[in-house]
């Protein structure tokens, strides 16, 4: 039976604008702090985009994913799923970043996933750019590689940038196969689009075994069979779940940095999530919302919709 | 033959942005103005939105919807019906509401649309919040129970809200049912989605046999036959439709205070109501249009161009 | 010495931008939550705009007060005050209103007020539109009328909206001399401004004696005579500060229902409470900001600003 | 006494954010409308920016200055003056521009303000660029010259653009003493400032004796002093007075197309207007406000304002 | 083998909001600047908007769509195309308007492009209204009429308006097939929707062989079908593309002034240029792009993300 | 005599919207472009904001302060000043950033400068966050230490952030003195304000001899005086001028991401550098002109509005 304590405020009682904003208004639980030990899910802010290239902006993501995430309610009007009442889920607050320090960042973040994984709490990750990946797989994949699946309209394969530049939000699914921490064979990314500097990042891919599926193919084959494609690439072992809202059409999802016309709409963005049920995930992010380029919130209220989707497929 | 005096003034004669900004660009008539008994559809403005429980704003839609509304011209591009020419159509102003009274505006509203039957007028509304509908059907309906076709999100039959306050914008078709306006069997609800706080409202719905066409069955079956059935289920006799701007999605209508992403994108948002030709419309309204959440006048111009949609079945 | 647990994070530690917001990054302490008894100060949401005769939005002035709050640091640059080293002030939450219900929402709120000051607790109020002072002075001044002084370029001493609608947000102090709360005797209302309906409010105040200060008045003789004049006023005993955040000219504090121009600036909107140093304030509010008409948080931000200003001369 | 029929509608009767919005909520009384030889001051939308050579928006102008121009009431609060008692005014609605044809609108404009002369009316202009000033003086001042009092940034005396173009906004006043309807030795600017092309224009106001007033002089020398010095310069004799919004700072006149940083704030903006009491003004406009470049009305309430004060002062 | 002096500068290089901002960071050659002669494609700004009879605003579209292009990278990445390897492409610069004088315009404009082409350089050009197409045409189809595939939401082929006004953004290819530029049995106008005045520039279409294709026979038939009916239309003959910005729903394109709600949305828009592979394209544009009336760019972002395709089929 | 190859293109000849935006419309060139030799002062972009602590945003300030820039004419109005005939001023485009790796940059930057000093250019630069100017001054004041005049509301003098990361936008001014590139000696901080979060930088200022002329002191004494103060302390030897536009008050400059309400107004702004006539100065910059915060350009406005006041007085 549901815990009370770790259910929302719903909003038939306390209106949806009031309060104090914690992730989809859960009890605010730090990792040092009580009942920790019975979160089974724990969402978490990672306010960090040093590592953007061009328009930076996710470092204020958790701030106003939180902000929206009051007008999120109890239930799946679509599947029935009730995630509230089908685990303990709480807001772990925020990781710490040094904003004018990539390596000191790196290094904190990946502390503080440890220490989550060693809690026996399956993080869903609130951004930040999607270098924060990184430091989250080396928290919680540091003993096996993992499988993922990768919603993104880039491909965030690159070698560097600027001459040498290793650590940057394009290129951290590159380090992280150099690392171990990603199976390729087991990796599939869907949505990629958009003009290109080259081929480098695919041809990576090619060799590697990572499966990539443009915006062409994904439209002319249709979700469902696209999704059968990426359940089985990862089959039932350990995956990741990385959401880029720029996979997203920047008509739907206009605040990010890198936006990338022709892309899913909002109800394709939650379905492809809706097709992730069965899928043994063992942790989640969604990456790249831009507050400073979002108008009234219309990002940040796709992406808590889309992670309370996460949740419901987490469960 | 068409009367000149309410034909709208065209943009080739004075520009669109010129001039005292009425619905359309139709003459203005009071409920004590003079012709007004030759009037056949009166468009109303019903700036109201104290029963909003969330984000409120759209007190302020019908000003916002008068001003885009002069970028309408006069005939329907893809039916090639021409409105003002087969009825007379005229601006009656706004209803008087009372920011800080919910009881007192919904006598003021009752009334004066109970004028408005009186003359023989049939109403197309620009609110204001959902609750509008409630004193409209009570001031056109208070004879015998209606049927209704119902666009939105939400399906607005919650019992209360806040420990039993019976009147907010997502209980004003409980009340209609219950006050005998409705008819629920003949009421189908079209496009509802979004996380739900618990199945109450669907509870009352399948109790009283209203159907609900939730938005994955909506886009699953397709347009012509979901609203056949909608046809159907309304049949000849009399019949309200009610319109509330977040059935479609918030890319395409941003300006409103419960948006719920995955809806209808504009082209369905026009194609729905052109379904409805045939049916015998006493009254429509368009709500939840919030100009302090919109951009730019994006979801008022979509919002008129609906309104211009139902008038051109309605005439 | 300063309790460790009452400091604000510092952001050399936590950028800014990190983290649950809460007021000024104090801890929130629920009014039944541990460590209450100790608190002196207590920094309280009103998320309620129900008696906004106008344009209707600070009842999501909370939510971006205390997101800008993050951005003050500990001590006052000017006068060098350290609020949080002097006393224990912390978040209390929000008083939860009802939106839809106006009686309602006075008695939630005059009966939370009571409670605040049943623990010794000073209240700093985050409105919320104006006719928040009269429950929160319903629940502090219940014992006796107190002196106030009230910065806004509106009297908001009329006797009713709308034939004969009673609660608005321009009948508070009406209300509230009429009720024995306050003491007009010893109310000095500055910075009045702005086209009238008439000379009714005018009236009672010259009735009653209740000193108004128009801003031409205000600006003639500069602030250190004026605010010499009103401490003289109030004098030594209980006085309570209202401060509505449309005292200030628009183009400081564009986010505000009824904004009047040709206001003071921003410094001179500090400058007038450092000048309350020495008056016995047992509570504040800052009243009327509204986050649907602002601009990246312009005004939220002066309203914090004040707020900590109103701190450091509450301490 | 005052005729009800002239009062606008009170705010305390129906909000501000009601009904069909004419300027001040008074009635709308085209040229050939009834009563309009009971007119006193006729207010003019103007929505007309051909002439503008940088950034196009105030043929917008009219359509929001109405829409902010409801949040006006009865009495000026400074001064005590009651204009609609004072007078009977109305709007008389908007001049048809033809936006692609310069010389054409020049004619339509002044034929249209000649026959608002020829009916004893008084017109207060809301533009438009200033070019539309141009076409106003030649409808209402083609008798004879007349002085003028120009508040503004730019002088708007220079001889042509483009190689030859002789109608733009730049160039109104430059033709108008050429026609000979502006006497030069009558005519004051205040608030110039700015980066200049060159001195042409300056060159010209002093060959013909019109007295320039840079901000720099304005401000050192105050504005009772440069006021009283404006009045003496028109005397009593027929005075048109031209208020272009850039004579106010950007801050709180951001929607403009040639701003100016370093003008007068709003206060100051409603003073020089105070002191235009006793000058014997036979019309005068508010132009430049460019809706597309400002924030939620901010530029348009201040210029509705200080229409406001233009009325109390013509009446 | 491409030359270095004619690529873009990389984003792996130089990150993509530094620089001077010229179209898709490429070589600025002015038309008597040095290498003129080695330009194969040139990429055009043309910020006039006097023929806007609504909105204005296009006069802003060149910089804005230089600014955005700046994100552009070097390869289609679902094509493979490199556009800039296998021509030389330059920013020739912006033509320069005469804001005010329209018949000067049309001369500078015309002139200007009949020197490009006599360059032999095909034009690119980023508008500007809709009325910029007519000068451009008469620059580079003087010699005999071209075919045309036009991509809108409107016709563009009224007559005239206002009594006889002839040149607007409602008239160019009205003129154009009046002056023998176009070829009317050789002319496919696709995406045609929202409400019309009346059936004058269908029947003209009609009258004179030019096809419309509506929205609903678009959307009913399928892109690959309607586009193979237009490329059978236009044949292998020289042939113009002109694209304006309203033919993509206003959620995907916000800023333009004149949008039509139920259009094609992003990936629609980039499809339907993929389909013109194998056409003679003489020259194209992109126009109606309306910075005043965008957000943060979208829609010059779309705007330039087309620009880009056109590219890589004019190659 | 002026060279007509370093004047700005005129607004009379081609409108302020059109071609590519050089800063205030000069020839662009680069470093080891033709001309280069006889440039005496270059406008140089610093697009790189990694330093920031808050919100960042400066690395688009480059870009939008030359697209504003085009609004600036040839001759300071309040002063005569020409600067453009004065002296050969061009557009030498950006310094490279590396946005992923500060210490990268800072060698970058530094190289750069020295290379702009090498050449006997004054640099005034558009930054940017204040980081930049250490490395600026690592390029110019290498030789010996120089003084300094600096605007702000921050005196920039921290020693540390996050545990100890040296190089941020709040510490330039530390490492500059102990790098012995400033003399404190010399160093004068005008309009210091705002919350704070100890003395530690006001402690190492006294230490050293760095006057700080805090916002209250500002407006107490006025401009002049203050001014006449600050001529004092540096004297006739080698100077820069730092100016955060965050010395500005946040209505008249929004778009920052530290603002600090209580600052000076526009006028004062302008004032402050015109006051620097006489001044030995080497170099200038203007920091903190954040885009993503700002609206509409009005930051960026006044930015290059006190670009062209600095060059009034480099000149």
């Amino acid at each position: 039976m549901a815990d009370p304590f770790f259910q929302p405020i719903s909003g038939m009682d306390l209106p949806r604008f009031a309060g104090v904003p914690t992730f989809m208004r859960l009890p605010h639980i730090p990792l040092d702090g009580p009942r920790i030990d019975e979160v089974d899910i724990g969402i978490i802010g990672a306010p960090w985009d040093s590592g953007t290239t061009n328009r930076p902006g996710p470092r204020h993501g958790p701030r106003q994913l939180r902000d929206l995430s009051t007008m999120i309610r109890a239930m799946n009007g679509a599947t029935g799923i009730k995630p509230f009442e089908a685990c303990n889920i709480a807001d772990l607050g925020d990781v710490s970043p040094n904003p004018a320090d990539i390596m000191d960042t790196l290094d904190r973040m990946s502390g503080f996933y440890s220490k989550v994984k060693g809690q026996g709490i399956k993080p869903l990750t609130a951004g930040g750019d999607h270098l924060c990946s990184l430091p989250i797989l080396r928290g919680i994949a540091a003993q096996a590689p993992v499988g993922m699946i990768h919603f993104d309209s880039h491909t965030d394969l690159f070698h560097s940038y600027f001459d040498g530049t290793m650590y940057t939000h394009g290129t951290p699914f590159r380090r992280a196969v150099e690392e171990g921490l990603l199976d390729p064979k087991r990796v599939v990314q869907i949505g990629i689009r958009g003009s290109a500097y080259d081929t480098e990042d695919r041809d990576f891919a090619k060799a590697e075994g990572i499966r990539v599926i443009a915006i062409e193919e994904f439209f002319a084959r249709g979700i469902p069979d696209v999704m059968a494609e990426a359940r089985e690439i990862v089959g039932s072992a350990d995956t990741y779940v990385s959401y880029d809202i720029d996979f997203v059409d920047p008509a739907f999802a206009p605040g990010t940095g890198t936006p990338e016309v022709g892309g899913p709409n909002s109800f394709q963005a939650l379905q492809v999530v809706r097709e992730l049920q069965g899928i043994n995930i063992i942790g989640a992010d969604m990456v790249e919302v831009s507050p400073p380029f979002d108008f009234g919130g219309a990002t940040a209220w796709l992406g808590v919709s889309i992670m309370f989707e996460l949740l419901c497929v987490m469960v």
